[in-house]
């Protein structure tokens, strides 16, 4: 590229002017670019031009790349030609220094221009494909489950809407029931979809709003399920290594600590985390579920995520399997990230017993007729099947290393921001 | 493979006997499978087992693999043998006779497990896959707009909720306005999510949930636009061409059509097309909208998909961009599939002008306020932008050859349809 004439065309980050020699730092949403102008060598239009430019100015800038090891991406260029594409007045709302949070969401429109937020919805893309790409390299099918849904799923925290002569629509906190319907017909399937949360909540781990992946496999039991879960995600983190290393630097990520991610991840029995926790000073009790402080306990000395199995039933959903070693409990794992950011995955092995599901059904209070269709599935070639829900935003979280999932979604959506 | 021994788990999808040999046909999601049992070759308790077998009954079988050119895949499974997993009532709602299309979307959950329902949700698989595999090659960057949105984007037809105390929230129809923002942020981006439309349509091309691709690229005029557009749909059809010509036979898809796709697709200016409709018999009049025949008409004797460009303003939405060459139209685009399958894309230029902008809003009567920070995207450094929409469910009709796109959806929404 060196001695080449380029234009390119992208916005003002930065500048500045000794008087005789000037520069502008641009990006384009690709990376930057250090533009270099010499007062003597440009006319006088062109150096006037310059002096009228201010941030987030959209520009053209022609001259000759050059290469310059001080620069980012090690080229400059040296500007022969400049022209304004979009001006910006001075009062551009994000200036660099410290806003509040409040004000950065209230203009995320523009706050997503920023170095951070740029890296971290690359990366968020980043694991986006390569989910796609470790299901498709394994047959899986890729499943579109409805949003909006008669009654079925978690009956609380629901969003809802008026849905023709219907009656009422809710939106889906999860695709899993359709899922394993889907996997009945194509044997291993996934979900990559948004799931709505309509709680009161406002913890530094919860949207309204957010995607999940869903795995569905057909024929695969609790501990085939929790197999997958440490492949993919050691996929995951891999491929963030091997093609964001720039990204991640932006975010001053400890990346060594994504580097000591291994399989197989350590399994503890949900009896031995209490034992564990009642340790270290937990007042957890046997058949409580797990608090985010609990979770970063459990984690502390591991250096991969860990997982947490088989759950007492009152803590877990109706549909998930009596565990035979002890029917107290059920088949499922929660996967807890290292570093305290806490569960990111949630799976079982599904109760495929007809009699079984339908006394679990009732026993939580559950309609039965809206589960119809559900239970046909145990009636017509009930299979062995078990799936697991992965949350992106919590993962982009772990990822990037970023304390608030608010930052992990384009737009977040939570209990009081609905805007932009 | 041939000679291996082999267990296999799937469900019965057809079975026959002449009393001393029969024949399983098993699913599994991925294929098919012929079982052979010899009554002399296993035990009486096997033969007995199969005796009892159902349509849908899931099962283990044990076996030789043995080359069979007759057989589905070219090999059978000389059963040694059978398990029943789990059993299946001689009630199986869907049987090898004709159902009426509510019967079937009544059972969608069973109906799926049909090798045409296989077929196209492998295919639209496929499709979304070579989508994400398109983008990520060219650098796009995927984003994912929220779907819960205060009031904005086009005004009628909107599903709405409750949300906390901020008021009403609506499902949002597009990621558009969103997906202009993230492109002033990282150049070149694309949406992949559900969109919803409570419009009391009931035609055989819409849904009231359905699945949209957004890309939006910074400094892209129309015709660059269009190129992309071109290029996107080539590669789909190579793709599915390639990867999924099993699928296709299924469904009987006429594949020499979809190899006749080249690029580039021939542009009809609307004006041209409005003549083109009426010297053809259509009662169109210049500012009205192209309907579903009128559609059909223009793209006959054409192999491969057509470009409308450049439609009147009234026709077309607020955010547009005027047409230098004629105001009275925008910079706009619909992609219309050929053999009749309608428009799959719309596209155009953005209007990046302030104050047009804001004309045309006013002018729509839509709220200024509620487009605020909209309006900042060109305020601050604004900047020649494009973009377009894919219908994923349309994409998929047309290359799944399917009349009616209920059948492209896993669970499809229509306006009487919610369940399952």
């Amino acid at each position: 590229m060196a001695g080449a004439q380029a234009t390119v065309r992208g916005w003002v980050v930065h500048l500045r002017s000794s008087g005789k020699i000037a520069f502008i730092v641009m990006r384009d949403g690709t990376g930057l670019l250090q533009v270099v102008l010499v007062k003597s060598q440009v006319s006088p239009e062109t150096w006037e031009r310059f002096s009228q430019l201010t941030l987030e100015t959209c520009l053209s800038v022609t001259g000759e790349v050059r290469s310059e090891p001080r620069a980012p991406g090690g080229f400059e260029l040296g500007l022969r030609d400049l022209e304004v594409l979009g001006s910006s007045p001075i009062d551009y709302p994000i200036q660099p220094k410290e806003h509040g949070i409040d004000f950065l969401l209230d203009h995320r429109h523009l706050w997503l221009r920023s170095p951070r937020q740029v890296a971290i919805l690359r990366i968020r893309h980043e694991i986006a494909q390569a989910i796609h790409d470790f299901f498709y390299a394994r047959g899986f099918v890729h499943i579109d489950t409805p949003i909006l849904t008669a009654a079925i799923g978690e009956r609380s925290g629901l969003f809802q809407t008026e849905y023709f002569d219907e009656g009422v629509a809710y939106l889906a906190q999860t695709g899993q029931l359709y899922g394993e319907a889907a996997a009945a017909a194509l044997g291993c399937i996934y979900t990559f979809g948004p799931t709505f949360r309509a709680e009161k909540s406002k913890t530094r781990r919860h949207l309204t709003e957010f995607w999940m992946i869903e795995p569905e496999m057909a024929f695969y039991d609790t501990h085939d399920s929790m197999r997958l879960q440490e492949d993919m995600l050691a996929h995951i983190v891999r491929r963030v290594l091997e093609r964001r290393r720039p990204e991640l630097q932006v975010l001053e990520r400890d990346v060594a600590a994504l580097e000591r991610v291994r399989t197989p991840f350590p399994r503890i029995e949900y009896s031995d985390a209490v034992s564990i926790l009642q340790t270290k000073g937990s007042a957890i009790q046997w058949g409580e579920d797990l608090g985010a402080e609990d979770e970063s306990l459990l984690v502390e000395g591991h250096e991969t995520p860990v997982f947490v199995c088989n759950y007492p039933k009152q803590a877990k959903a109706f549909y998930m399997k009596e565990n035979p070693a002890d029917p107290r409990t059920v088949l499922c794992d929660d996967c807890l990230a290292p570093e305290g950011y806490g569960e990111i995955i949630g799976g079982s092995q599904r109760e495929d017993d007809h009699d079984k599901l339908v006394e679990r059904i009732r026993e939580e209070g559950l309609p039965l007729d809206a589960y119809g269709w559900y239970l046909d599935l145990r009636k017509y070639g009930t299979f062995v099947h078990s799936g697991y829900g992965l949350g992106l935003e919590r993962t982009v979280a772990w990822i990037c290393g970023t304390p608030h999932i608010r930052e992990c979604a384009a737009f977040p959506r939570m209990m009081h921001r609905l805007r932009p």
